[in-house]
């Protein structure tokens, strides 16, 4: 019925919009991709609406784009009474708004010129070794396939490693598209008695979490150009740094945090610590948002270390949302600049990625996505704290709604779910997920009003 | 005592020193402003040591990196049995520091160039009808005039309105360097029973985190140039905007967080939320940090509404902290000029500032500003974390060290004090004052590896 009714829709938009020049201006493309997500995520809630599997039509818009955003955050407090038909229809948003993303990062978003993913565009202009493919179509194509085939690769080790068939084919979706929604009510942490499956999981949304034209480049063989990559090199030490880290301070201070999701740890108390950092460093920065254990029950230390991580981000041309690292290195290198800038003013010095000089203008537009995304984070936890809702909460909510996560802190904890949060709230958090999944720009520059003038 | 032997010192040091060249390279700037400013906290401690009114070394450096970098965080627990000797020496280097700053602002950091302090340049190249005198020596001259007639006309009001000679000059020298020390442990609380006083202080802590370069212009009776500002515009604009917002929603949710206070509100309660948010919004953007009330106990969106302001700042060129008003005007102009150019790639879309084209290099020292601003906060936070504060704590314990603010949240609420801190914490704390008083650059391009090659 749900396929029935969005076909109608679409067949009914495409007949009344035709005749219309197919030439599609700068100012069109931000309405389509912006228009495009939430028609996406209207028509994705009639499963849910048709079925009555979710109440209410403002829990099941919230959980469409938690969907399709990747972001992984449900409202759904007992996940396992609900039909298996509906939950794969919810890891399927995930797995199709992932697809999306894959185009969005590596062919449209370059093409608008926002937050520097123009180093990234498929269609640089010169001679540039970077470039896949000439043309979007082929680029997507390629990576799809590499999408695809990861999928069907984890699917059948979760399957071989001791999962059903059905678990396994949800948690691909949900990993490949580093969304994080599950199956289980307690998340991957029902697995917590069988580690084969986790170290598959972790595996996998480390690779999510990469660039996908470096996963094309490695089936060609060309592993050397993976490893010389700037931005695959930092996230790799990201995540090696950051679970050495956490995983020393687990094993000295903290229990697992698996207190409130019920199951044992089997193997040692090492293992444990380096299994459960490792996985939980990797939800955070691929922002996947499964659960393994609890982090803000370890100590205050690491939750405020796992919040600083809420800011890093998966890498560019992955379905990773929040910052993204490549941003990140072109903040530091220019910060360290910027330094010496400061005692010789009239040095020319460069910013540069994977060896080559980025243009200022590039500079420029990281440094002001960076700025708007915190005020983003800003204001957003601001509107959530004026629902009522704590310090912590609040603040956690906005950064994993904005960073398309999934769990957060205090009350919206991985243990706890975004049910909690009144109706205002829900729609607040899906406009931050909307906005953080489309890099800021394309969502917010519809809302100026020089948008709309001078046309 | 304290004096002689600082004396010696001094004298030592000149001697030391002699013969060696008096001119000044841009490095030798850097190392004199951040030795100099932790010299005068060291030199700072003798009268709390020798007094031994203050117990041990590190809570001593403490109060005193908190006095010179007008932060106001405390260790006392009990202020009123501390010698009164020792309270004006307390408040005294408050007054000392804000004078140091007042240089640093117009004179020093301009000339190093840091982080947009170029556009308040007092030497500025070319014509320019902002410069106020050539010289810096003039400059700071005239402006400490100002400083000092400032203190003394608050001290004669705050004596008439009713304080002790004492309380007064104390209180005068703590607002006018928006520091915050108080002589009373209730701080600004102890005259909720006489709005005059409270009133008063409110004028000079709006004064104080005003540039007093337009200050001097309105005793010149150009009192257009102080409205045309666009510095002063905003400041005034955010001072007024958040104050009715905080008003309003204290006037209906909640009551004035004075519990734990334990003075009455003498008027009533709409006079009351107007003055105490008032109080607050001031106290909290000019950094300064007096108490009035406990915003933390108010509803919890105003605790992270008031949380956001700690990333405000005073004005450029005001004895205040933090980020600063004129370049959040640059990042929000920038911002929006940032979205046309998404539109128009090719136009060229200067930002201004004062009816002035700020040329790019300076937006760009701004971002980076921001940005390090930022990561120093993060830092800053998981340091305190460490020490297992939580989350409230730490991340408000960084935020208002960083802004030389004073209060913070949780555990370092206004009704506490930092003593609950350990010794590392005090140390981080102090650290963190320092760099945020030096506008970071200053001291962090000291602790560069590059900073020490080349030579």
């Amino acid at each position: 019925m749900a396929a029935l009714i969005t076909l109608f829709c679409g067949t009914l938009f495409m007949f009344t919009t035709r005749g219309h020049s197919k030439e599609v201006k700068i100012r069109e493309g931000y309405i389509i991709v912006t228009f495009g997500w939430i028609f996406m995520a209207l028509s994705g809630t009639l499963p849910y609406v048709i079925s009555q599997s979710i109440p209410g039509f403002t829990n099941a818009f919230f959980e469409t784009m938690s969907g399709y955003t990747t972001t992984g955050a449900s409202i759904l407090n007992d996940i396992e009474v609900i039909p298996e038909g509906i939950l794969f229809w919810r890891s399927l948003t995930h797995w199709i708004g992932g697809m999306g993303i894959i185009v969005l990062a590596i062919a449209i978003l370059p093409l608008l010129g926002i937050g520097g993913m123009q180093l990234f565009s498929a269609e640089s202009p010169g001679p540039s070794a970077d470039k896949l493919k000439p043309r979007i179509r082929d680029t997507a194509k390629r990576l799809w396939l590499i999408y695809v085939s990861y999928t069907l690769a984890e699917t059948i080790l979760l399957w071989a490693a001791g999962m059903s068939f059905f678990d396994a084919i949800n948690h691909s979706f949900s990993t490949l598209s580093t969304g994080g929604f599950s199956t289980k009510n307690a998340s991957m942490a029902f697995w917590n008695d069988n580690p084969m499956i986790q170290y598959i999981v972790i595996l996998f949304m480390f690779l999510a979490g990469s660039n996908f034209v470096l996963s094309y480049f490695a089936f060609k063989g060309k592993v050397r150009r993976v490893l010389e990559d700037d931005e695959f090199k930092w996230y790799f030490m990201f995540v090696a740094v950051f679970t050495i880290i956490s995983a020393v301070v687990v094993y000295y201070n903290a229990d697992f945090g698996l207190s409130s999701i019920d199951h044992p740890l089997v193997s040692g108390k090492a293992e444990g610590a380096f299994r459960h950092s490792l996985f939980q460093v990797l939800t955070v920065i691929t922002t996947t948002g499964f659960v393994s254990a609890d982090f803000t029950l370890w100590t205050p230390f690491l939750t405020i270390f796992y919040f600083g991580m809420f800011f890093l981000g998966g890498s560019a041309g992955s379905t990773a949302g929040g910052v993204k690292v490549m941003r990140h290195i072109i903040m530091i290198r220019n910060g360290i600049i910027e330094f010496k800038r400061t005692l010789h003013p009239n040095a020319i010095l460069p910013v540069r990625f994977n060896k080559k000089s980025i243009r200022k203008e590039i500079v420029f537009n990281i440094l002001g996505f960076f700025i708007l995304y915190m005020l983003s984070f800003i204001i957003g936890s601001i509107g959530l704290a004026a629902l009522g809702l704590d310090f912590e909460t609040a603040i956690g909510g906005a950064a994993s709604s904005l960073g398309n996560i999934g769990p957060a802190f205090g009350g919206l904890s991985p243990v706890n779910n975004f049910d909690m949060l009144p109706p205002f709230g829900k729609w607040w958090c899906s406009f931050l997920m909307l906005i953080g999944r489309l890099e800021l720009f394309t969502v917010l520059i519809i809302l100026t009003p020089f948008f709309w003038r001078n046309r």
